[in-house]
């Protein structure tokens, strides 16, 4: 497929040298996924989509998979399922032209501004203010482990627009980053995921254009979690070839290593280990593909999309911790894959809602929770 | 439908009777699913089946798994996917009409002659015998964990009919159970699936038409091994529900009890550990529907079948303990089904080919093992 | 030892028989037992015990695991270390010359009746009701799981003897279970421990003298709590001896049963699993042995006993379920010791405080509660 | 103590800068070490050391737990209990002026060559050859995973001396490093203990006196395995100390940082997590301590130890993962000491014979392996 193509020439034989340097060339990269259509697969073909159904994203999300690290995939995520899905749907026309149209093309490279310190998952607790003043909002606060954010173009900010309850007093604004008053506060040195930059970002009295909202005032966190179904399938599509990939590494690597002069593999320990490790992945794929074609018929799939991201986090754990060992030394070693997935996989437990809160919204639908 | 209806008035009232008896009345129950044609679900119309594809018995299968035990599920599934498959494909049009037929209606029980003292999940290294001597074969040797073999009227009886190697030297013949050297040798007692009667049968030369031999001589490994990925998706339908319903009564129950002023459900050890348990039924019951779609599409799916009751059985123990413990003594009692659960499935990881032998089938189409 | 010939002797050879009946003959054992000191271990010499300290205790219970079931050492451990060492320490030399004396000599037998109906694991919501009514008390109520209750000569009963709090307003009254109103409700049908009976009982309007309190009014609760170190201790040395033989005898079994030609245990994902399980049941040992030694130098060792209790119950619960697996159909069948140490050992987590409540404790210990 | 005067003024306050140039400056604080005794606790006097017995190790390891850091806890048990323990039983006096006094002293640095490529866990294949010439080895090969290596002025070398079997024809050498001939390949980027250097050596025609082997030629595999015991009860006294900690700082942070308006500690989920966690730690510690009694009291305790080492590296990686989970986005930071555990820690599963290595040990121990 051309997604294959573009990883193995463009993107692979960088990456080691990516990850080194603690960021990727966002825009280079990003043009080159535009220009062949990858970063609006599910987007409107009038602002430069391809107009196809959501399993065409979990496909490319899939193939995305193959990118031999976990920082580029997020940050190709952020872009296409994380800060302009509500904008495709909610925004008018101008903003979509200003900043949607840029994204999918890859001229612009955008950021989500929600997280901040003290409200990583509990997203209801930010405390970013927007103050309308005549046609411009005021802004200042701040955010924290923002992806892609030392070298984005423009932010989908969510900010409080009034003093509302918690749920429905928050607003998403298209941000420029070049506006004054926009600080990069640093770069975070990261566990993993270092191709990827994470910035904290500080807006001291930024002022941007009212009609730069998202649709209606007051609706954007009912407009975040619509997306939250889209970006947990993705980010599960993603780690799933990943899973494949560091399995399948894992068994060509110990069919040469010798231990007390047989294959690490044949030992059954490993065999069995290897084959307990891929059922998880075929499970985890099957509920994928069953949460994505329910998704598409319309369906509210958000506890099987939960329950997808749940396993992906828990599951990616184990695979790179076990894997990592039937390496030996050499998986100690930054030399390889697996103890990159090791680091970078941690993350998918702890962002885009932790394990904690998919528990929690599973037990919601389940109804197991505590009458308020 | 008509399974939980037929469940609900003939079955469920008396399985309490047939646990404390130790055998349920397969003739009745056989004839009355068999009259609303739940036992010829994919079976040929002319003999009674209902014609149709595979995944109308996961759904029928999945049905039977309302019913308050696991030994009545599983007798019925002998008679529909283990003892029946092979002569509805292989069986002369004769062996049809005197077996397959009331065994489809109901009016007689089969039961599966394949494991043996010393091979239970190993079925090539079974001893038993049939020497074929003018128009018959002279039959000995004994059976092992022969469900519903106390009250048979006919056995599917796996044989040696030569010397050649292992996997060519065996053959299916269908045996009266009512033939002079048919010995009954005692009623198994096991740690569960009470309900359902289980035998240690031996055959003193007994004597059998050759004509009663499914399809050709020699072929009986492999006509076995070909209805392994029914058996398996079946079991998996089966335990997929029971799973779903002790989630949800234990639920119902802690929502009751209460420990330390607050409902056992919303301490949130538990209600986390249920929405995990949830989540990996969703995951199982996703690769269930995964693998039968692409079975009746004509597809090998040995390896996700062999996975699926690798998953199943492993994620009934962990369903059956993790439940039980939450109803606190209650638990320790044989008055709720939490506790039949925990013997009755503790099987599905041994019976029908044990975990092992599945991680062995798994590592055999991921290619992990030794080349001999 | 003295120990191992009596259970060697007049234990082993009855128990599939007494497990069989459901109950097992307490004066007989406990006779015997009490004869030869066992009963009274760690009790005062004056009232016939031995007077060691209490490593003594566990090491006779380390002894006791190697009896062939899990009720009958269960009934001991409630004779010696649940009915009546609240009695030895606090009691009148009254109630110890009647109560006490004859229990250590083997003479009577005692129950414990703490637990009731919706008041397990959580002992300060009983409801049981002991009314002063001049000399007498008046005493109203029901104990459930009531170990040794139906050939019980007495019961060491907790009941409130006031309005006060929960924790002030209990107290331990010892009470002949021959005083009329003392009613068996009947004998619970259980998972596992079947030797062992287990009786629901009624009290009403039962009258027993006020001399017959142990230590003062209102200590009830503390008494209680002050003898868990012991009880829990007690039942970790018991399931290691236990666990020790289940692991023996799965190695034993294995290396003569063979599954592809080779005997099961020579299976990497065998022997290495066994080597897990032994490494765990070390584990434990070393930690019953290190809070033991610093419990007889007058340590409060709480935090580390209910650590011992609920690793015990989780552990056993994986050594039987693992161990059984290797025993293929013989591990389901009722004629192996693992399949009824699998159903036996089940209670450990359970009773004498559920998993959940120790996790509590050491919570409380590790000060990682919430302020109330 | 004095050890943690040390850790806290010379060693602690520089962590961070030595992480991050991944290299510490091991000459300057084994002075500092080595001058107040601790490099030789259990080293005999007349070569500088302390002629303690092993627990007292033990208890210099548990305090070196408190370095922030797993690099250089491990570069000190190098010098301490695997370069110098072969050296100090069985060197010719000559050699423990010229190489173990000034090691205990701390005025020179050791490394160990055991490691090579293709032979970590499984040290008797190593290749490396001393081919003796008039009074002189001659030395070709490599070693690689050597800890110290850059910067050693010593290695204690492990070579083949001859051809004869492979447990018999090793010998241990000790080797200056500064002799013509040795080169060190390269630093070795590592996944964690980024604070310790790890070199690849290559040895090319080096020249070194017979006198300098260690004991008995053909010996050194032997002489190897001896220290192994010590070796793995140093590096479990070491782990239990982290643990400790992570699990401290985690209740400390957790106990700070809210979500969903509540303390992250206060959910059941959290504490329960951590009881366990603890729980698992204490079990670890007590088998620790019930090893060393037993090891200094003359015993064999290989089975033990390796249990130990089993178990302690596998909790390590629950201990770090379930913490690490705790602090949210914080963990995925490189600013916390639990994500730097997360990475370090993971080694200890792989180093000093990998866990299938130890399971290998207990199962001969066992006797549960096929007999060849």
């Amino acid at each position: 497929s051309w997604v294959s193509e573009i990883i193995d020439q463009e993107i692979n034989p960088h990456v080691d040298q990516w990850e080194a340097e603690g960021t990727f060339p966002a825009h280079k990269i990003f043009k080159i996924l535009g220009s062949a259509g990858f970063l609006g697969v599910n987007k409107p073909v009038e602002y430069g989509g391809l107009g196809l159904d959501f399993s065409y994203s979990v496909a490319v999300s899939e193939e995305l998979g193959n990118i031999r690290c976990g920082g580029i995939p997020m940050a190709i995520g952020v872009q296409t399922d994380m800060a302009t899905p509500a904008l495709a749907r909610f925004g008018s026309a101008e903003l979509k032209e200003e900043f949607l149209l840029p994204s999918i093309l890859g001229d612009k490279v955008a950021c989500l501004g929600v997280s901040e310190v003290g409200a990583g998952s509990d997203v209801s607790s930010i405390l970013t203010k927007a103050v309308r003043k005549g046609d411009e909002y005021v802004i200042n606060g701040g955010k924290m482990w923002t992806t892609n954010g030392t070298q984005a173009d423009w932010i989908c900010l969510l900010a409080n627009t009034s003093d509302a309850a918690p749920h429905r007093n928050k607003s998403l604004i298209c941000l420029p980053m070049t506006l004054p008053g926009v600080h990069i506060a640093r770069k975070i040195d990261k566990l993993g995921m270092w191709s990827s930059d994470t910035a904290e970002v500080f807006f001291d009295d930024v002022r941007v254009p009212c009609k730069n909202i998202i649709g209606q005032e007051g609706m954007g966190f009912t407009y975040q979690m619509l997306q939250f179904q889209e970006e947990r399938l993705w980010a599960v599509a993603n780690i799933v070839t990943m899973m494949d990939n560091i399995i399948q590494e894992t068994i060509q690597y110990t069919r040469q290593r010798k231990i007390f002069k047989q294959p690490v593999l044949y030992h059954q320990s490993v065999n069995f280990r290897l084959a307990e490790l891929q059922t998880e992945v075929e499970l985890l794929r099957s509920l994928l593909y069953r949460a994505t074609a329910l998704y598409i018929k319309g369906n509210d799939v958000t506890k099987l999309a939960s329950m997808a991201k749940l396993k992906g986090g828990r599951l990616a754990r184990e695979v790179g911790d076990s894997c990592l060992q039937y390496w030996g030394g050499m998986g100690f070693t930054s030399d390889v894959l697996v103890s990159r997935f090791y680091r970078d996989s941690r993350l998918l437990s702890i962002g885009g809602g932790a394990d904690e809160v998919m528990l929690g919204i599973i037990c919601k639908y389940m109804d197991t929770l505590p009458k308020k």
